[in-house]
């Protein structure tokens, strides 16, 4: 089994803390290591060093590289540019086949950036979705929703199978308020993680049958990558279809399987979201760094460490705190930390 | 006449900002100098800057000093400990009374943080006030309440005389929200704004008549300041009563006169002043600094100058930012910043 962790994105949800050059999966919001090692983390119990993988952008590779000391260094890849995740899979593919992977390795990919609350859970999930996808099907881990969430694409599944696994009905877009309640109810809807398990020979099939650009490439890129060549990489790369895994790939693939589960996920969309996933104390704060909080109530409180935070008697609200900028939303419009970014972007780039 | 300032206050209302030795006298709350170089501009126009006195505290007077550098630096004298304001205003009149001045002088006393938005206005009332006073009685100047005040003490006045002052009736006290909310309907109260004006010889008997210990040193605190003996000042400091002007003096003194003013004031008392004294934005803000607000409303946004303040859809919140410390707290609880100093206090002293 070959592990792929997608890292390459760039976002500012986090900011003042993720900036274009230190985005989310560079951040140590749960515990000591940034969110990208602790995803490499979560494998090596029982996936070799040398077959776990991270596609990310040159741009952040050497950050990546630095964040994760115990993975060989070639094992981080990057793509020439972002071209979203359909490529960015062509790519770990193409990767493993150069490496030797043979037509009945299964390839897991994972993002870089989720949080997972039971870590015995999920491994003994993945070995289940893993089992599963070597005998052929495409495989995605759906989490069982636990609130009517908007942020998040669902899953319908069928009936399950006596692997553990059920056929995938449909993929569903975000849905709006009423239409999330009505998935939850049902009982039938699963959140979309973006995990997905599949053999080296059935990604390569499903890539030649929907996406002939990028299958046309396949061989350029293994054997760029095999060189060392980014010259031709990037050339190959130009030529391949932008597109996500989703819509290019798993819409119309010959068969999907999803594996439902309750290891308690969450993507950790923005600021809001850490009450979910953080340690919480006992008036329903989060607090990270030097923070002095009196009668503070349901609160995300991210101190500097060269400065103490004060709060009194504030509710719902984010406040970070960093080196250069401090951001003050209340939590339930914590995702329009991108108006103020996008308010920045021309004034200080290295703000942003 | 002759002017003092009393700049001894060591306050931490306007915490991260003011601290034990940066108290708000000498911040910049409005426009470029500190509050009490503010205060001694007001003056120089029409008094000799030999003639402006600054009573402090040993702590704070190199930091005065450097805040007034025209100002003679012997003109500010210390305390050699806070004694309240009945004690400082002896130990000016000392002070006059060493550098030779006369009986009939007048001194008019200022706290050095207040603010004063109509500076003509304040410069025609200080000279009425000071020609009441130059005929024998102590004269205060009042304030016309605006609002239902309970922060400040009010002055109950008489009838009106030909010189434009009235006698005063009676010092109240902080009154609570009714009280305060009557004091207004009536008309004849005014607030206490802490300025006062006297003759030299008038304080002197004043004092004589009721500060017994006080009386019996001032001519050694006067000779102590004369030859700059902080030993013989400190032991004659020990031996004065520390009783306020208001009670040692003001409430039994034979005649006290006070005058209306309506030129604008505000003792700034905490954060939450702000927005009544300084230029408040198109949606009700007060930014400071380097400050990005996005859909705010009613907030004191005072933005560090090494760091962008960015705030999105937040009201009627107090953020202050500093080297060191960052406050947030509703506007109507900024009061309670003592609380934050007071858990600081014991564990680091340079933050409070």
């Amino acid at each position: 089994m070959y592990v792929v962790i997608m890292a390459g994105g760039s976002g500012t949800r986090f900011w003042p803390l993720s900036r274009r050059r230190r985005p989310k999966q560079l951040l140590s919001l749960f515990g000591d290591r940034p969110m990208v090692a602790e995803t490499v983390e979560r494998f090596v119990s029982f996936v070799p060093r040398e077959q776990i993988l991270i596609v990310t952008s040159e741009q952040l590779a050497a950050a990546i590289r630095e964040a994760v000391p115990d993975l060989p260094p070639e094992n981080v890849l990057c793509e020439p540019f972002g071209k979203n995740t359909a490529p960015c899979i062509g790519l770990a593919a193409a990767a493993v086949r150069a490496r030797g992977g043979t037509a009945d390795d299964v390839i897991a990919v994972f993002p870089a950036d989720h949080f997972i609350r039971d870590v015995d859970g999920f491994q003994r999930l993945v070995r289940l979705a893993a089992d599963v996808a070597s005998g052929g099907p495409i495989v995605t881990i759906g989490i069982e929703p636990t609130k009517p969430e908007t942020g998040y694409g669902y899953i319908l599944r069928g009936e399950t199978r006596a692997d553990g696994s059920a056929e995938v009905v449909e993929f569903v877009e975000k849905p709006g308020r009423d239409t999330a309640l009505r998935y939850v109810r049902d009982g039938r809807y699963l959140w979309n993680a973006g995990m997905f398990f599949f053999r080296l020979d059935t990604i390569e099939r499903e890539i030649d049958r929907q996406l002939p650009h990028l299958s046309a490439q396949m061989p350029t890129l293994a054997d760029a990558l095999l060189r060392g060549d980014t010259v031709a990489l990037s050339s190959a790369w130009e030529l391949v279809e932008a597109v996500s895994i989703d819509y290019g790939v798993m819409e119309k693939a010959a068969a999907v399987r999803v594996v439902a589960a309750t290891f308690g996920w969450s993507d950790v969309g923005a600021w809001d979201a850490l009450p979910e996933v953080a340690d919480v104390d006992e008036s329903g704060n989060v607090t990270m760094g030097d923070v002095v909080a009196i009668d503070c109530h349901g609160c995300v409180l991210v101190g500097h460490d060269r400065r103490v935070l004060a709060a009194v008697g504030i509710e719902g609200l984010v406040v970070v705190d960093s080196e250069d900028a401090l951001l003050v939303a209340p939590r339930d419009r914590a995702q329009e930390v991108r108006n103020i970014v996008e308010s920045l972007r021309h004034r200080d780039p290295d703000l942003v």
